[in-house]
């Protein structure tokens, strides 16, 4: 944890202090797991490790296919340094087949193949429980324009054919996701990129062989030791020795 | 070999024979290797089985999320059921490195980052040597529409970003590749789906660390054993037992 740095936001899993150049911020991962809107949480050790890794292994595969996003660099084991932007107040979702709140809404049993992928929107408004809401609402209350949805739907789709493709690769099937979208301006030219973060804790991710549970489901319903799955995952993408069971986290790749 | 089954077409990597239903094939893989417009020749043992079952596997990962192609099942070790389609007469080839013809057309050194990925065509004319053909061209000559291109740009680049996924989790960089694509006929509405085959003949593949080649170019340019490198790419991607290190088709998940 580096000293005397302004820290600018402190949120459940993470903390971003400025950054060493303009324009850039340092995201700490901590390692705090929170559920259900805060109601439940826990410290578990190595998890902010962890996903301080897999979060910059993602986005550098997205910037190698030419997503955008705001990862610069890895700073050290907890930190990395991002470009700052201005957040879209939506968490963008990503469904390839039923689980959590779309399985209950629609008395769809998890696992069920969707249609087809299904991009939805949440409102980011922890008081009101981050509340679904339609491509008309967020017009009308001025979150984004069509335009920016436009290319939030197609940046959408893009992380998720990628990422579909990186877990299919490891026998992981990539059962939704969320992502946050940010606007920078480049010169006077707005652009949307991705941002905050893509880990385990924004997956949902199932072994593809026995159906086991490798995200932040594993906290949310008690199903096991959290920092096992990730590692797990983190394992099968090649970021930790073969023979890693649990965290070392020195261990880290 | 099934026997009593009437052939269609004999290519220089495979045979296609009349499928079980109508409307389908049989798609044969052979362990025939050629380069350079077939100048240079070799039977490979075990090549035809790795590319039935990796080309299944990728086709497969497609239908997952979407991209139509035309893989129904595999048959056995050398042969799948597949759609029959006609085929449009390109070569659709993605590049995001540079390497092969476009590294000496241009100048560039093999492994050179493109500003973004590349798609072009190939026209495909054996006795012309495939020659590399416009969008101009293609229009004007009436193997494709522009909206047929449209679409085939949208499916290269799908196919793309799944691909690189694929590839990046487990440790390679998909320098390029060829898909060919085919028409098929659903009710009376015309729909453009990949076909032929997605596997190391198709694709070149470089080892993200050491650079070292998995890929076709390893026949075409001398640099050691082919099935070796093919059998690399089936164990990183799980198709194999983690201690395979040369061929043993019994030994394919
Ligand atoms: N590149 C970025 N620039 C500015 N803010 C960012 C960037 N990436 C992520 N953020 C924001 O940083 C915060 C990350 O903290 P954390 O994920 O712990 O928040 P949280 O407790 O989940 O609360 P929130 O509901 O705001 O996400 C989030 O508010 C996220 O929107
Ligand atoms: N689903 C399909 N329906 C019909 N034809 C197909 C289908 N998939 C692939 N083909 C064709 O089957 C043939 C496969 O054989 P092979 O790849 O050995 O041919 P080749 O020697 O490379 O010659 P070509 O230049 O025609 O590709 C190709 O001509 C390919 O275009
Ligand atoms: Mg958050
Ligand atoms: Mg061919």
């Amino acid at each position: 944890m580096a000293p005397r740095r302004k820290k600018v936001y402190e949120g459940k899993a993470k903390i971003l202090y400025e950054g060493t150049e303009p324009g850039t911020l340092v995201q700490y991962f901590k390692d705090d797991a929170t559920a259900f809107n805060a109601q439940k949480k826990a410290v578990i050790e190595g998890k902010g490790v962890l996903n301080n890794r897999l979060s910059e292994f993602f986005m550098n595969g997205l910037t190698n296919i030419g997503v955008p996003n705001h990862f610069i660099r890895r700073i050290n084991m907890r930190e990395q340094l991002i470009r700052q932007v201005e957040i879209v107040p939506l968490e963008v979702i990503v469904r390839n087949f039923a689980a959590g709140s779309i399985s209950k809404r629609l008395g769809l049993e998890e696992g069920t193949l969707l249609p087809r992928p299904i991009v939805e929107y949440s409102f980011k408004n922890d008081e009101l429980g981050d509340p679904m809401v339609s491509e008309e609402y967020i017009i009308a209350f001025g979150w984004a324009t069509q335009q920016d949805l436009d290319d939030i739907v197609s940046l959408a789709l893009r992380v998720n054919d990628f990422l579909s493709g990186v877990f299919y690769g490891v026998g992981i099937k990539l059962i939704d996701f969320k992502i946050e979208i940010g606007r920078v301006w480049d010169n006077d030219f707005m652009r949307l990129i991705v941002a905050d973060e893509i880990s385990p804790d924004s997956c949902r991710l199932w072994d593809m062989k026995t159906g086991q549970k490798l995200d932040k489901d594993v906290f949310r319903r008690d199903l096991g030791n959290l920092t096992d799955a990730y590692t797990e995952v983190a394992r099968r993408l090649g970021l930790m020795p073969a023979n890693t069971t649990s965290l070392k986290p020195t261990a880290i790749n």
